[in-house]
């Protein structure tokens, strides 16, 4: 039996990202997809790429509208927006999974000081972190799934081994990350146009990008104590994908056979997470997959671990993500529509 | 049952986009791959990509060896390279997709003036053109497909309801395409450095490049009487995708609409064919998927049709047309394994 | 003796290139540049590449009060904006090089089929079309520089030889030329995103694109005859540079040394024209350069010959043949300000 | 008077950059070029960028030769092949500007740990590390300037201000850097594709790049104390331009408007290093000109500074450095020949 499925903000990158997904998804039957911007228009002439795919035209539906028609929701609004239509989604007895901000973090006063009031803080404790390598059992039994950031994804992946382990010194940790520029959405911004990103490279947000309380908020879970990171997000020219550099310093010497192992065990249940040892990951071989590819290296002269860990930011890092953490609140298998490799070249 | 199958040269890109197909491709079991380059590395090392999909070590193997082992052989060599196995894969009852030019031209001599000496001019008779939407009774029944190029693929597809509704002049055909930089293969030449293709754009192998006569036969085919044409092949910086832009002047005054109806007509049954109508598409919309889409467009002022076919090079002009062909003579669905469509962005 | 020099709308891309190359014009000063986005603010500010080379700010001048402070202007400004302001700075005793398309068209009922109604058609005869190699004399007396489009001059330049030759039949030219991103403007427009043209390749305009009857007017001129022709524009993944395929039916047979010598002897005398023979030129060995490279092959075959011609679509389409003819009108050597050579890679 | 100049290994992506800057260098007459690769061909056909510019053709000459015709010469040679003409030249009395790495290390022990053995140390000492803006007066004297590399130019000119100062941990600095594929070279190998570099990232050469002792070289001279550092290379899919992300502890609390005004003072004569306070570089804004502009970031949260720091890593990371170095060599203004900006787009 498919489920009834809506996918609120279905014109962005993560939106038809998701709706690539859900489209030829076995248990999905794609009911609604909501689009201010392109409201009445086919899903197939705003996305040419889905031609054949999506019989679907785009809404302007309400969210009450919605809760007759769906069994699940899938909202990839803005943070703001999206917390103002999950309280009724969840009244309405459907499931969620929010790819916003709005749910990730527990506390309100963090929230609220990276980004605005909150007006649903009461959720805020309900809401699972839909992580499933680290927060699993949590997902299944979740009402609301608050779908991970994507700096944040490929963050937790690389260090959870290392912090786990209390191998390295939590206030020593920097975190430089490059991302493609399908992350920075598909708003028509001046900054974003192929002329000022093509053959261009630059750091943004610093010192304040708001990815850096949930990353915190995550490694502290893992370190068992909090911990404060440098964390430096850059713009890629190319279209998806990031590439995290993680610098730790160690709290006793390791051997990299010691190191590789360490990854292998901690990930060896896990499909999506790819260990490569020492033979550090290009972010081509996992856009268009699932995949979160980590490979890490001892630096005995600095007594440092670097990890390197990759993603595709749409797909790891949102829309497959939220896939993933889908199929686990409804008892499926975890890898369902998310079997694809990366293509070469 | 699945079929057993090999892949020899599989360490282009062609190769390894076969290798990414024929993996998750549930009626095949692949092997044995061949790399003289690569042989004895796990096909994983070399292609990070694929690492925990195919467990596969490329080999050097001969023919003898390959024909004990397979039922089906795609041959991704160089041309000339492989007429010097498929003759013998044939012998010992072998089907076998050939991606190379070696069988593609009906008459020897037309072959020897655009190439060199045919080792087995007595298989160009037998072996059938691999183009489905236009010969696909005669793939079902085939011993050995000769599997098209890319650029005549992109080129047939386009004019093919033009030629056979005898709308215009066969001599007044202008082809003007562009590829990815895939298509100049993945061995290391000076001329397919990053830093020599980024940000460039050139003709080039003017004005003689060999996929001419390979272009004229169908056309002749499909006109029923010979056709010269001038083709200009270009160098795009991207790494996959064709676009053929192709002029013909009209033999008589035809409206849009009815262009529009005359390729929706002849495309009603092609799942891998979508009609665009007057919106041109853009190579971005079947990259990765096994589509051509093409778009046409009457110009009244000059009396000339003008189309945009576009194609991913390495699937609908290589990988996936193999596949589709092996569908084809195994009895298949025509679309198993080649159900992914292109991501956006 | 510098002259005082405005440039009017000097935020996009033509006017930015203007700035540069202005700014170390040795015989120019930069009195203003406006432009309404950014008045008020550093041009160094917005333009970070021009930190210590410009101390102008943006500013939101009206005609009236640059006439009182410059000698030259050059109006970077939309077609119908340009119109608004040329008749007054011409009538304040300015020279002016204008930049858009609204003097360039000799019959105003032309330019109105194509633009829109135009409110000064009186200056349409006076105009001079600013391509120095084929019409210099003219611009050197000149009030009023209309100065060329980019696609056209790609065009012009590429055919002049054959046409003034009576080499080819007119009407059966066909144009295919492929633009850098850059001309699409610098407006923040979903199709001019990164994620949208990056990897991506299309045609667009068809079959109408403006710079039609602008190419039309100067190679009937050059034929001495009408001239209509297939005009595809398409948009290439760089930012710079343009590339024209240009086919023709020969009227008599031609070598290829004869044809070689046919450009050599047009553009002998020639700075910013160079003849590369049957080798044909890649866009990068232009770009950021004021030069066009002109190749052409003969082929037999087909009767026809194709010329391929290269440009940086902001110099030598666009602001470097301003500054070309700004020099003509002053009596400068004509390369003043314009010595770059494309870097490479 | 021009000075005679030869240019040993000019037709890798260093070499031709230096071509370009010598051919309109005003006190410049190029009398040499060498390349084994292409002896005996025109530079302009091997570059067609240059066309019409340098008349010369590529040799395959001996030091011996060289020395008779030059009075300077720039080696742009691999490592090891570097010392095995410099001491020759220097003996015939030359000077020469050395692009590789051979004599930028002070000590010959460290060089043979990273490198292999050298065979000409007792020059290490005289050689002059040719960074101008920390090394002035020492290059003006020199007989033999070791043009620094890439990598360390960046991170030298990025944290000079603070180690000077001492306001920062020497022991705390992690250095994250992304360079452009022209720092790989124009060899043919299969890493340096197009179609494995474009839409890729990836880090490479950990944990032990060879830039690294060079870094840490002159970092412990402006700390006055030995320095190690973490040093991870990127590989970015542009052509130009190398980005440097620098993290390092700061041993008191700073303001923000303080660092601007350390840095804005520590450089504040010199062209070529541009300060922008806390908005961060692009490598856009560099790419093509001799600057390198530098920005820095306090983050009070973690107690640390971030500065980044952006060149062409062909112009002052190499080619442009040179030519600076040659002015200083010669008592010409510094800036001769290196008046470019970077184009935009």
């Amino acid at each position: 039996m498919k489920k009834r499925v809506a996918v609120l903000g279905g014109s962005g990158y993560t939106g038809v990202e998701l709706l690539r997904l859900l489209a030829s998804h076995p248990k999905v039957e794609l009911v609604c997809v909501t689009s201010r911007q392109f409201a009445g228009q086919k899903v197939e002439n705003v996305f040419p790429s889905l031609r054949g795919m999506c019989g679907l035209e785009f809404t302007d539906g309400e969210p009450a509208d919605i809760a007759g028609d769906a069994d699940v929701v899938f909202t990839a609004l803005p943070h703001q927006a999206a917390m103002g239509v999950v309280p009724e989604l969840l009244q309405a007895g459907l499931k969620v999974v929010d790819l916003s901000a709005d749910y990730r973090l527990r506390d309100a006063a963090v929230y609220e000081e990276w980004y605005q009031p909150h007006s649903s803080p009461q959720l805020l404790k309900e809401a699972v972190y839909g992580l499933p390598e680290l927060f699993r059992d949590d997902i299944r039994q979740a009402r609301l799934v608050a779908n991970p950031g994507c700096y944040p994804t490929s963050v937790a992946l690389g260090l959870a081994p290392l912090l786990k382990d209390g191998l390295i010194a939590p206030d020593s940790l920097i975190i430089d990350s490059k991302s493609g520029t399908s992350g920075a959405g598909r708003s028509a911004k001046l900054d974003s146009l192929f002329c000022e990103v093509n053959e261009g490279f630059k750091a943004y947000g610093l010192p304040r990008h708001r990815h850096t309380p949930e990353i915190e908020q995550t490694l502290g879970q893992l370190a068992g104590q909090p911990v404060k990171v440098s964390f430096t997000p850059h713009l890629l020219p190319v279209n998806r994908g990031i590439l995290s550099t993680l610098y730790a310093t160690l709290l006793r010497p390791v051997s990299q056979p010691e190191l590789d192992e360490l990854y292998a065990r901690f990930y060896q249940d896990e499909f999506f997470v790819r260990c490569t040892g020492g033979v550090l990951p290009n972010i081509r071989q996992v856009v268009g997959s699932n995949f979160c590819d980590v490979g890490a290296v001892v630096d005995g002269r600095t007594g440092r671990v670097v990890v390197v860990s990759v993603i595709d930011n749409l797909l790891k890092g949102a829309a497959g993500q939220a896939v993933q953490n889908f199929n686990l609140l409804l008892g499926l298998d975890e890898t369902t529509g998310l079997e694809a490799v990366a293509v070469w070249p």
